[in-house]
Order: structure tokens, then C-alpha cells, then sequence
């Protein structure tokens, strides 16, 4: 399995001219070697060579076992990034990974002046994207836990309990469901809060009236889930039952294009148009979904600018919304996995509004 | 109080002959101005121009208030790179912040290749390893909370528990207590596990006889603690109990040295001495200690590579250990604050080695 992936990304190279690369994104690391640690703000990589001479960078106080790659290790005191430099080719273009911090690129490209630089992380990223078999069924389990989590907080809510207590249950729930973790501190949202995409629980009140935004997602032997739903507590405003609706048909809409080949940009146009059709347009402020996988937001969107087409293998997010400033908010979001035919929508929570609490 | 925060690092940055720089570290654009956001794999920048001609670089996403410098606006499917490129001088070096990611750099250098990119994080984060004031409060008031949660955690502990339900009960301790988070994931490690420095709390039950190192630490008001104490689980072999006591001295000949214009890899030296002496310099496997404050790792370092004095209002750990590996560790770590005539200690939990369970 890690021999294909690695595979994948050596042809990647090969496409960019490139004989070598350093992979430092820990969970491309993971991805491509089973290998894996958290490096805080320590130097690891994983560099990749077109003739097969692959190394490890390694910090002596990281727990990584024997792997099949030659290891090359140093300490806090010693100068990591001079130990690089001095073990890669110092004169041949060097592929560098998006996430690499300026505190190794700057010295590296002061040490071999004469590699020049290429970000070149979508040789792996464009790998990832496309899930093996494999990926695919732990992406299919965390979904999984997240729809029965997303049930039972659902039947938790209660007028008068504040956010972050909905919050805190989401995450022990997925404790007692075996999850590594959350994806991402569970987004709820009540009332005007919801006009904030990104607003963070605290301590208000549930009232009678208001909209409940949650999107959540656990983290489930490395593998993530992201889903939102949006309820009301009692009856709502039917101008925000309406809007709910144009937002559940937006998601639908895009939902019902996914099949390999189509534009990504057309599923972002698709959403957007049904939005702005009705009057809606300027409230949806955000791209329509993102690519997921081992981190909530990897690499690849959905969005007007998107330049990949539907593969096989994809998962990503599809998650219209409509936010008016100082009043409401709503979004819609599931999981879709690109198949051979269309699209296996990951998420099985009905999707219409409906009251709680 | 941003107004002279900003000052300290406009004036390392005309030591350096710098005009222009990008702060990207949301913990250093909280420092300097009080707005931060999350920006995940968005661009989010705070430019300081030595003229005070200071700009925000922002996605539209993000829910930055009004704020006195000028505002640079993008959205997702803009090329913010070369909106960024446009707005600095393009032809000056440019300071660029340690953690600023190849993303954007490498794109930055491609628009701009004249301007000369040098790393300048250190005008920041020399002026965050020196806590003012308020700092100092939020510091104290983070590793008091500490302090009781593992007090409180001691008295918690029975054989047969298990890491994580230790871990799970610090974290919700922390809730209670009002904080806005772990700042990491709490280290609970039985017997040989504790031989890994960063070992990840799992089902393993505690059983007589077992050491138990606790590594914690709370994030309140967004400022850190970070304490470590190792216990053992009813009598423990008196060869570990002599070695906690060794560890223990190592930890406070260290800190019995904190005062202004010592130099920090003469702390680092005091403890591994000690150590040494008794025969377990090579088991001492980290350096003594990391600075802290909004993240818990900040820049800044105490091992025998450090080449800082201390000064007034550094925040750093005193960690030594002792690791043996499939057998036992043992660690004792406080947090110091230099005063102008020597050192607080900010943790006040007992450092000998008690029996719990």
C-alpha cells in the first residue's frame, strides 16, 4: 500500500521535472510510510528521491521504529536544518511541501543557494485526494459515528442550555464512540450567532425561536468527519424555514451533478445560482466545500476558482449557507465520496429542518 | 499597551536594518493588536512598515473588527499572494515570520524575487519571551489553576484506572475551572511508558508499583501553564525512588541559578550535571526547558545550545528527566518567572515523590 503511494507521488515528480522532494506535512508523512509523530515545532521530514534513495529526518527524542529508508538523526543542539542541506542534492531543484515553516526554508535555501525552490506539495496533495480502498472505509466509519453523535445531541437539546454544554456533549459522545478525537472544536450556534460560519460555543441561552447551527466532525483512527445540520427551537420564522429550505435544495442540487469528470466549480455554480436565484446571493459568503480526509481541510475546494475535475475516489464537503448579518444563519453540509457512477453521500441524517428541544 | 509592544519590535527591527515585515503567527498579531483569528490554511497577516504605515491582510471570512491600521481584503478565490505583493514595497528586504508557511512564501519570492526575505521572527518573539505586566498575571493565574487540578488529580488516582481516564479527568477539571482549554493533551504515563517523554495516554491500567508522570498544563485567558510531577502507585523499587530524588535535585539546582544575566545553558548544564554524576546523564535525553506563554512551546530554549541570558520577565520550564527505557521515567518540570532579583516559581505542588492509588 505505502509502495503505490509513494509510487504515485514519484510520478507526480517525474511530471514536474522534479528528482527530489521533502514531504514535512506529518500526515503526508503518515500517508506515504505508516510513519508518523508530532513535531511541535521540531524539524521531520520524509525526503523523497526519483532514484529510490528515500530518507528520514528525524529528531532523536522522536519514538519513530525501524523503518525500510536510510535515517539520518539529530538532536535539540544540533543544526538540523545544516544536516539537510548536506544529505540532499545541492544543486538540482528541490521540491518543497505547502506547509513547510519559513524557520527551515529560509536557512535551506541559505545553505544550497543553488537548488532553487518549487512548491510542489500537490505531488502528494493529488495523491491524498483520491482515497485508496482503504481510506475509504475509515472515512465511511468516522462518518458513521458522526451521524449517530449528530442523532443523539439532536435529542439532547433542550431550551436554555447554552452552547458550549451542547458542545461538550458532542465531543464526549464521540469518547465513548472510540474517536482519537474531534475533528474540530463542534461549532453550535444559536440565533444571530449562526451568521458567523466560524462562531465558537459559549455560555447563551437556547431560546424559543432561535435557529441552531452545528457542525461537527470526530477523528477516528486518523480519518475525519465534518457534517452540519440546522434546527429550530419550537417554531421558527418562516422567512428563516424558507431560507433553510433554499439552502437543504442548494445542497441538493450540487449533490445531484457529482459524478467523475464534472468541474468542481460547477457544483460551487450550481449551489450559488439556486442561493442567488432567490435574492440570497450576497448572504452565502463562503466557498461550497472543501476536500477532507486525515485533517477536517485538506488540500483541494469546491469553489469558483477550482480547476480539478470530479476523480474517483474524492471526498470532499458540500455545505451552502446563508448568513444574515445580526439576525440568523444556516448551513447544510454533508460528506461525498466521487464513485466510478456518481457520488456515495456519506452522511444520513435528514437533511429538512425541524424543531428540537 | 499594543502601542509598545509594537515599539519593542519596530526597534529589533531597525537593529536589523529591516523597514518592512510580515507577522503571521496569530499569537504574535494578538500580541500586537489585540484582533486574532483562526485562519486554518488562510492567508492572515499583520504588516509593520518602521514608517507606522501598518496594514492588516484578511480573508473575508474572518470576523476581524474595525481596528486603527489600514485593512487589505480577499476572498477565497482571489490570488492573495499577489494581492499581498502589491501591497509592500516590493523592492526592500523583507522581515518574514518563523512559522509563515511555503504556501505563501514561495509564491511571495516568485512575485517580489528583488526584495530579499530574511527570517525575523526573533523581533517578535524576543519581545514575547519577555512577559510584561499583564502577561505575568494571566501566567500566574493559568499555572495557579494548574496547581490545584493536580492536587486534585492526585487524589483522584486508584490502581486499576486506566492513562486516559486520568487524562479525560484533568481535561474536565480544566472546564470546571473555567479555562479555555488544555494546552496540550495531558501526558499520563504508567511504568515503562513513562521511558517515552511524550507518551500518549492509552487503556494501559495502573498496577502497584507502577511510576506515574504527569505532564499538564491549562490554557486560561489564552496565556499556559505547564507542570509535570511523577508519582508512584503504592511503594515503588527504592532504585526508581532514588532516581526521582536525583531528578528532583537536578530541578532545583537548576532554578536555585534563576536570576537576570544568567546565561540559560548554565541552568541546562546544573541539572544534566547532577544528573551525570550519578551515573545518568545519557538517560537525560531533552533539553531542561522551553519558554511558554499563548502557545506552550514559544521560541525560545534552555539547553546547552541556548545563547540567551535571563532577563526580567522570561517564562520558561525547568524539566529534567530521567528515562530508562522499557522500565521507568521520571520527570519534574515547574514553570519560573525571572524577577529582577532571581526567580518566582509558579507551581507550588509538592516535588518529592509520593505513593497515590
Amino acid at each position: 500500500m505505502y509502495k503505490a503511494r509513494i509510487q504515485r507521488v514519484l510520478d507526480a515528480m517525474a511530471d514536474l521535472g522534479l528528482e527530489q522532494m521533502l514531504v514535512t506535512d506529518p500526515d503526508s508523512i503518515w500517508y506515504l510510510t505508516g510513519y508518523t509523530v508530532e513535531p511541535f515545532e521540531r524539524l521531520f521530514a520524509f525526503y523523497l528521491r526519483r532514484d529510490g534513495g528515500h530518507k528520514f529526518f528525524l529528531n532523536r527524542l522522536f519514538p519513530v521504529p525501524e523503518a525500510p529508508w536510510e535515517q539520518v538523526w539529530f538532536s535539540d543542539t544540533d543544526d538540523c536544518v545544516s544536516t539537510l542541506a548536506s544529505n540532499v542534492d545541492a544543486d538540482k531543484p528541490m521540491g518543497i511541501d505547502k506547509t513547510w515553516a519559513a524557520r527551515f526554508l529560509l536557512p535551506l535555501m541559505a545553505c544550497n543557494p543553488g537548488a532553487g525552490y518549487v512548491l510542489a506539495s500537490d505531488c502528494v496533495d493529488d495523491a491524498r485526494a483520491c482515497k485508496d480502498e482503504a481510506e475509504r472505509s475509515l472515512m465511511r466509519a468516522a462518518s458513521r459515528i458522526n451521524d449517530t453523535v449528530m442523532e443523539r445531541a439532536m435529542a439532547f437539546i433542550r431550551e436554555g442550555m447554552t452552547e458550549r454544554e451542547i458542545a461538550d456533549y458532542i465531543v464526549s459522545q464521540y469518547a465513548a464512540e472510540g474517536c482519537d478525537s474531534s475533528a474540530f472544536l463542534p461549532i453550535v450556534s444559536f440565533g444571530a450567532h449562526a451568521a458567523d460560519p466560524h462562531h465558537e460555543a459559549d455560555q447563551t441561552r437556547l431560546k424559543a425561536g432561535d435557529c441552531i447551527v452545528i457542525d461537527m466532525g470526530c477523528r477516528k483512527d486518523r480519518y475525519c468527519s465534518d457534517m452540519t445540520r440546522t434546527f429550530f427551537c419550537g417554531t421558527p420564522d418562516p422567512k428563516y424555514a424558507a431560507i433553510h429550505d433554499l439552502v437543504r435544495e442548494a445542497n441538493e442540487r450540487a449533490e445531484a451533478l457529482i459524478r467523475p469528470g464534472v468541474p468542481l466549480r460547477e457544483l460551487d455554480k450550481a449551489a450559488r445560482n439556486h442561493i442567488a436565484a432567490a435574492g440570497y446571493g450576497e448572504y452565502f459568503t463562503h466557498r461550497l466545500g472543501h476536500f477532507i480526509g486525515q485533517t477536517e481541510h485538506e488540500q483541494g475546494d469546491v469553489s469558483a476558482a477550482a480547476k480539478a475535475l470530479a476523480k474517483p475516489g474524492m471526498i470532499f464537503s458540500i455545505e451552502p449557507g446563508v448568513y444574515l448579518p445580526g439576525e440568523f444563519g444556516v448551513r447544510v453540509e454533508d460528506l461525498v465520496l466521487v464513485t466510478e457512477e456518481g457520488c456515495e453521500i456519506l452522511n444520513h441524517v435528514d437533511k429538512h429542518w425541524r424543531s428540537v428541544g
